[in-house]
């Protein structure tokens, strides 16, 4: 197309605007098309009630809102050649980006069966927010979306996320002025503190003001004009005002404000890339105050209803005549009839506003981010794995592997597509190495005496908000990238609703064959419940596995490794792994070293196993089986191992660890389950399992609630303990290997009394350690200086 | 005390600034004290390592300032004769609180052991972090505190909550500059908007822009002034600038400010009052700029620590022996032989600066709220029920419970200790009664068609936060007064953590006998998993009931009512109840009622029954258990049970309901659980149980995985459905009656090939269901209407 034919790129005209204004009419028509109607989509014949949905579902009042704001991207991104996307942060109101991704053509070439024609157009009202059709959110059915909304607050974090190290991309993120009133949104305003105006693109916020949100004003609505400014400015952002109800008055301040705001972002990133200089800018932002539901109906019932609370969900219910009536005129207020031609199809000189290809808000590649994921290259993990004397080296799990990730960084620094998110936590959580090579990201005020700070750092933790580390992540991960979180064990549990937004998310793109695959989305837990000792009870939270736990076998995956080479193995699987969620609990103590890189990769490649050199039962049935998963609990399960072998050495003893913790459940239920078979060749089918489990013992009981050995005792975190010493801790909680030997002994009814004075010890052993803590303030020299051993012959 | 006596009411000299600065060191010596010594408390012998804790744990960067901030409230509360208490946001560096609650005389009173002499300063620094000993945090273990942090984020919060209807108290709260970057944090900005000046108190934020978090700076410590300024101006407060690092300048400038915003905070209130004139004002609040780790060591290794994110936790570390110079060096500069007598108590001169009695931020009342908890006055519950036909009366189980809770309101109004709160969502939610009786809160701008929106409403929906509800809630409890959290089901995730936070914080009470017992926190789930018409996807999740379930039994409770009748005698529990966190699952759909308010009230006080009247295995073995806990789980076990009924009256069939989930339990594990005999009597010991359940199958694996009958088959929410039929859900979760009858055919082998036929039919009903649905886009009529009955005879 030549540039000179394009009226977007002539002085703004009012043949434009009039042209932009219909387009706008055409998106609010079958955005409310959508909601009512399942025939007759042109009115070409007398409305009906056989022609209205029996059950109309779904959002109106965010929705003229967002047409307008599409259309007006529409304009900006012809005009200036952009590279855009478009979040919609209320994400209820999707018909709003079906319609218009329908108009622009982009929803019919992933659904050629909702054709741009009547015959599509029908069923496209059908099939929203409707019984085996389209959910009525920005959901990933929709084309164009990365942002589902539903549950609110990501919009500007995902967009965020979007932009990092895509230096010429925009995101534009309509935020729900309720939407703003939420704890994640409102902290997100900060993230510009971290955005590099030459290697990271610009996101374009566009708070909604529509003044309400279901039955409430909103917060941002009712506070003076200057408290806003203020508050923008407050937040580092300028904000362009852009108020009314009039359309055409609106459309041409709308449109200026965008010509103004994309002008601006243009000159800041041209400043900024010309003169190599990444000081944080001032970015535009605008405020849309406009009427929720402008355009619809205006009073039902003698009830205000355009620009009130009550346009939210929909705002004429059908069941009286006269509102069929209302309907009627409503529809026709938008005179279809001259948007569309006698096939239904928008006329072309209106479909010639939607820019082209993939210029499409709706084609954008980077909105099906798997489209343009490129794997990263990583170093052979291998090569990071440390010499093992089983049970006497020791080492500290995330220090090693920040020597790996260190590298992943040096590997990929020309395709700048990985970045690490913590808040505030990479040093606490002791990936040290990671500092060698990279920096984290700030672009606040730097001081001489700042440590590891720069305006290009990839370790994004400079933020202390989970919801940010997350929703960041996300959004970068959804865009085609790669990347993961670590954080407090305890306080992942502060993103519980994102992580399970995003599963759902993934679990949804599974099942539709034009999303590409994405990175999968990788937490570690570390600083773990059992490693808490500047800390108490408020940091001790191993639920976060439950959590995970129920959402989607095909889209979850946790990994437990015991030691350093099982963690290296372990998250090289997950960051190359796509489309899942995976968490790996780690520990960052020093602790015991179990297994050699040779014999990690092996178990965890099988992800549990009898470990043949700790066991005694070789050949045999054993009496008892001890098992465990997670670093502390193997510690002490070997712990109880050494001491029954001394104690009762013609005990025969089978000891299994699991790292890969789905293979409890059965493979009916997860992929990597075990069969039953599988599972009994390991636990047996009625010998006693002693298992002592990182978490809460509960998650073990409802992975193997189907299993046939029900003789199982568990171990695991029971909510007790706060500071205290590392083993303290496990004695608080039983999971101690005194317990652990005492519960293995009454598990062995044959052995009688000869038990008891096995018992007695140990307790003995429980009181010395208490008087001992009391005392000193930390573990038994023989606690603290533990080594594994088998009996001497 | 005679006025003129204090030298606080006294303008300010120069004496009183050199004693606030003693005061403060003594505070500062303390608090160090505790993170390091074992013995020697006044170094009245040469500093050893004998004298040094082993492990030393705790926080110091956050403590001098907030020593600083504690002096200045304790001469403000006697200038003003205050009635406040303070809330320390970062909540590490509780040692700070407990240094002066010790100072002024609480601590001791309320563990004597800890007595204010030599012998029990030495104890309260080996106590501190310490085996056995005390949190580093504010924890509930410290008098004065009602916010422990750990988890940042909820000062603010939790401070509005405690102000709410107590207008004579202001609560002072500490912000850590990190803290204030969390989502929470961020949005609770905005909580002034909810404030009535006449009938409310005041909140006074300081926010501590010590410059650091762990190891980053903040982001508000590295904005420009002004930003800082605007920002606070956005969010209607008034910021007061106090910043500096010698001690002496800054005491005068801070005790000024003090002056200035109390005075500022009466001149608002006074005004407020006496006019009757209860709009928003422009509250004050001040930002406070010192150094993190003001006064303590300065250099060590040759790297910054004053005044850098390294003085963050253990300033000094003791594996040197220089460092034990160092650290005598850092104590010995507060000169405790000064301040402190030969017995180690504080000098009466100092002593006196205290405030006395309740006054004390250590004793003030209001922070252990038990102390203030009135009970709250109750209509009879059973006045509200509704006449039921079994399973064809059909009612919407929030309406009714509104109703009740209206009244709840009357009854209360002197007393104004009941306030409820909800993201936007009470109309959602249908507590359509209380509107009747109640406002919505709203201290931002009004409007003239504002619907139920008032200054002093008390119903707290006006912001779209779910963490502003649940921290205004908890201060709310927590300062003695009553209420609930009525939330969309899947949201109530989002705040997860904060529940298990509150929990956690229940429990550790529980076990200090000086903590009073405060009301319960109550949460209402409704708009639940399988009532989203109007959503999808994103809007189911059932999972908090399991987040709770894995809290200490002492502390949760859980309910699900199958109909009106049950909610109200659950919720009418739940909300005499004291020191638990309750989850009552609720339906807001017109639903099948079931119980008789009589009925009801046996039902729920048993917590799990069988219905007689809807089995047939009267006096014998039954066949099968058909189990349901949740309205829509109880609404398809009833139509599955007439589908058996009428197809195969032979079979003998209990009919078991459960409320109390936690009757599923063992007694062992839960004050609920049923004893394993009791659990046998109702669910056989192998006739096969299907079990529908609202939530997650696993929970109930979970709960019964030690329970002798395994034969049970769990129907629950299978992350499965997004937009459909209400019916539709249940069929894509395999928890409608069809797939339910099919199940329970399938574990009865006695019937051999006569089940295969009713197979057949349920599985051409599920074709029939689906054709109908994508049709009309709702349910079949035989669903929507269906009603409960008996086979004639
Ligand atoms: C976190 C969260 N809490 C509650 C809800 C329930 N809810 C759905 S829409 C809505 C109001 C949204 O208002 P706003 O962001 O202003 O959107 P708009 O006015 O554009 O519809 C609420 C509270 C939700 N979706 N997410
Ligand atoms: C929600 C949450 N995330 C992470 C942490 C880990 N953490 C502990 S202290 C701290 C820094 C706190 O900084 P600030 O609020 O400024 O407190 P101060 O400087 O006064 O210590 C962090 C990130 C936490 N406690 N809570
Ligand atoms: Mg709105
Ligand atoms: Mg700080």
């Amino acid at each position: 197309m030549q540039d000179t034919m394009c009226l977007e790129k002539q002085p703004l005209s009012q043949e434009m605007l009039e042209k932009m204004n219909a387009y706008w009419r055409a998106a609010n028509y079958l955005s409310a098309g959508q909601l009512y109607l399942l025939d007759n989509p042109m009115l070409r014949e007398p409305l009906t009630m056989d022609h209205i949905k029996k059950k109309i579902v779904g959002h109106w009042g965010t929705v003229p809102g967002q047409n307008f704001i599409y259309v007006h991207c529409n304009r900006a991104i012809k005009r200036y050649d952009l590279d855009m996307i478009l979040l919609s942060g209320p994400g209820h109101g999707g018909n709003f980006l079906i319609a218009n991704t329908y108009l622009e053509g982009s929803y019919s070439e992933v659904y050629p069966n909702i054709s741009q024609d009547e015959d599509g157009m029908k069923k496209m009202f059908k099939q929203f927010s409707f019984p085996c059709g389209v959910p009525s959110h920005c959901a990933p059915e929709t084309p164009g979306s990365i942002n589902e909304g539903g549950e609110l607050g990501y919009s500007i974090a995902h967009a965020f996320g979007a932009v990092f190290d895509n230096p010429d991309l925009i995101a534009t993120a309509i935020v729900g002025d309720g939407e703003a009133e939420t704890g994640p949104l409102a902290t997100s305003w900060q993230s510009n503190k971290f955005l590099n105006p030459i290697t990271d693109g610009a996101v374009l916020p566009i708070l909604h003001l529509n003044g309400y949100k279901i039955s409430n004003p909103t917060i941002f609505s009712r506070i003076p004009h200057d408290e806003i400014e203020s508050f923008f400015k407050g937040c580092g952002w300028k904000p362009y005002f852009v108020e009314g109800d009039d359309p055409m008055t609106m459309h041409k301040k709308m449109a200026e404000t965008m010509d103004t705001v994309i002008e601006e972002i243009k000159a800041i990133q041209k400043n900024a890339r010309e003169n190599n200089n990444p000081e944080r800018p001032v970015w535009p932002m605008i405020v849309l105050r406009t009427p929720k539901g402008w355009t619809g109906p205006k009073v039902v019932d003698g009830l205000q209803i355009e620009g009130s609370f009550r346009a939210h969900q929909v705002p004429l219910t059908m069941e009286s005549p006269e509102h069929l009536d209302l309907l009627k005129e409503w529809l026709e207020s938008y005179h279809a009839e001259e948007l569309f031609d006698e096939h239904g199809r928008l006329i072309p000189e209106l479909a010639e506003l939607a820019p082209k290809g993939d210029a499409r808000l709706g084609a954008n590649p980077h909105a099906n981010g798997g489209l343009l994921l490129k794997d990263l290259r990583l170093p052979d993990f291998r090569e990071y794995g440390i010499d093992v004397d089983p049970g006497k080296t020791k080492a500290q799990d995330m220090i090693e592997l920040g020597g790996y990730i260190r590298d992943i960084f040096k590997l990929n620094k020309e395709n700048k597509n990985f970045r690490i998110f913590g808040p505030d936590e990479s040093m606490s959580n002791r990936l040290y190495h990671v500092f060698e090579e990279e920096n984290r990201d700030w672009n606040a005020e730097l001081l001489d005496t700042d440590d590891c700070l720069a305006r290009n750092g990839r370790i994004m933790d400079g933020m202390l908000s989970e919801h940010m580390c997350e929703g960041w992540l996300e959004g970068y991960l959804l865009t085609g990238r790669h990347g993961f979180f670590a954080s407090y064990e305890a306080f992942i549990r502060i993103v519980d609703s994102m992580a399970a937004q995003h599963a759902k998310w993934l679990k949804v793109c599974n099942q539709l064959s034009w999303r590409q695959p994405i990175a999968s989305l990788n937490f570690i837990l570390t600083s773990n419940v059992w490693q808490q000792d500047h800390n108490g009870f408020t940091h001790q939270d191993p639920g976060f596995l439950d959590h995970i736990a129920n959402k989607k076998a095909d889209v979850v995956r946790m990994y437990l490794p015991p030691d350093a080479n099982c963690l290296l193995s372990c998250f090289d699987h997950c960051i190359k792994s796509k489309n899942y969620v995976n968490a790996i609990v780690a520990s960052k103590h020093p602790s015991c070293q179990w297994l050699s890189m040779e014999q990690a990769v092996k178990h965890c490649t099988q992800g549990i196993g009898i470990w043949e050199w700790a066991s005694n039962d070789y050949g045999q049935e054993p009496d008892i089986v001890m098992a465990s998963c997670g670093d502390t609990p193997t510690l002490e399960v070997m712990a109880a191992v050494t001491i029954l072998r001394d104690e009762m050495p013609d005990l025969k003893i089978r000891v299994v660890n699991v790292v890969d913790l789905f293979k409890m459940q059965s493979d009916h239920k997860h992929p990597h389950g075990l069969s039953d078979n599988e599972y009994d060749a390991i636990f047996t089918k009625d010998k006693p399992v002693i298992f002592a489990f990182h978490g809460y013992p509960t998650l073990i009981h409802e992975l193997t609630f189907e299993r046939n050995n029900h003789n199982m005792s568990v171990h695991g975190y029971l909510e007790e303990g706060t500071i205290t010493t590392p083993f303290d801790m496990r004695v608080q909680n039983q999971i101690d290997r005194f317990n652990l030997v005492k519960d293995a002994i009454m598990h062995l009814p044959q052995l009688g009394n000869k038990g008891s004075f096995l018992i007695q010890k140990m307790n003995n052993k429980l009181v010395e350690h208490r008087q001992y803590i009391a005392e000193y303030g930390q573990d038994l020299e023989e606690i603290r200086n533990w080594e594994w051993h088998t009996p001497e012959k």
